[in-house]
C-alpha cells in the first residue's frame, strides 16, 4: 500500500541507479571523465543515450567544444575509481590519471575509451535540451567496445550519497 | 582490455537496467500500464524523468491526450506483473488486472497509483522530443508515494529478453 510522501524522501527509494563512466578530450588533446547516474536510451536505430549532467562540469564544456564523448559502464570492481571521478571536478586536475583508470583509443572519435569498463560506446553529440534544471544530453553511438573478459558485473550506485557496488541477480523469470 | 565489437554485441553488457510500470488513464477513465526500461532523471529542481517509449504503445497516446502519467517502481517480487505489462499491448485489453496489479489514485493525477511498487511519482508532461526513432518523454514530478513496508528491493532487467529478478548489492564503499 502507498502513502503519501514529499519527493525528497520518496527519492531515497529510487536505488539501485545505473552509474556511467563519461570521457571527453579537448580539442587541445586533454582528456576528462566524469561519473553519470543519469543515464539510459534515447532510440534502438541509430542506438542513441541520453544523459543529464550538471551545467558546471568540464565534460559539458568538453562536449560543446568537440561534439564527441564515450560512454563507459564501469564494472563492479570499480568503485573507488568510478567514485574519484563522481567526486572531483576536472577543470583543473587530470582525473583520468588521478582515478587510477586506464584508457585507450577508440577508433571514432578522440575521447579515449576507459579500458577495464565491461563495455564502451564512443558517441556523437545529436542534441542539447534543457527541460529543467540542467543539460540533457543525446549522443548517437558510432563505435563499441568491450571487455575482453566475459562475464564482468557491471558497477552499480545502490543507496543514497555514492554507495557504488556491484550486485548479483537472482533473476525470477 | 577492450576490443571492438558491433553494437549490438555491446548492448548485451549493459545489463542489469532499470524497470519502471509507467500507468496512464485516458479522458474515458480507462486506465493502462507499459514496462519502461529506458529511463532516468532529466532535472532535480523541479524533479523530472525522461523515458523513451515506443511510437506504437497505448501509453504515448494517452500521454499526448491528458499530459499526465505515473512513474512507479516495482518491487523484486513483481517479476511476473512486470513481465505481463511489458509484453502485451493495451490498446484493446486492461492490462492492469489481467496483470494481477492493484492500484490506488493519486492525488494530482488521475493516472492509477501501483499500490504494492517500491515508490510512484506523478507525472505531469513537459516535453515531448525526438532525437532518434522514438518519442523521449519528459515528465515533471508533482507528488510521491513510496510503500508503507520499508526495504523493498526494486525489481531489474538483469538480461536480453525480459530477465527480471530482484538484485543483493555488496557495497565497496
Amino acid at each position: 500500500m502507498q502513502k503519501q510522501t514529499d519527493i525528497e524522501s520518496a527519492l531515497l527509494r529510487k536505488y539501485p541507479e545505473p552509474v556511467a563512466l563519461v570521457t571527453t578530450r579537448s580539442s587541445a588533446g586533454r582528456p576528462n571523465v566524469m561519473a553519470v547516474g543519469w543515464i539510459t536510451f534515447a532510440s534502438d536505430d541509430p542506438v542513441m543515450f541520453v544523459l543529464g549532467i550538471d551545467d558546471e562540469a568540464y565534460t559539458y564544456e568538453l562536449i560543446q567544444e568537440t561534439r564527441e564523448f564515450v560512454v563507459a559502464f564501469p564494472h563492479a570492481g570499480m568503485a573507488r575509481e568510478t567514485l574519484y571521478a563522481g567526486t572531483h571536478h576536472g577543470h583543473k586536475i587530470e582525473k583520468l590519471s588521478l582515478a587510477g583508470l586506464t584508457t585507450q583509443d577508440g577508433v571514432k572519435v578522440r575521447a579515449p575509451l576507459i579500458a577495464d569498463a565491461v563495455v564502451n560506446f564512443e558517441c556523437e553529440l545529436v542534441e542539447i535540451t534543457r527541460p529543467g534544471n540542467c543539460p540533457l544530453i543525446v549522443g548517437k553511438v558510432v563505435a563499441a567496445h568491450e571487455n575482453t573478459m566475459p562475464n564482468l558485473k557491471r558497477l552499480l550506485n545502490t543507496a543514497k550519497g555514492y554507495k557504488l557496488g556491484g550486485v548479483s541477480s537472482n533473476s525470477e523469470s
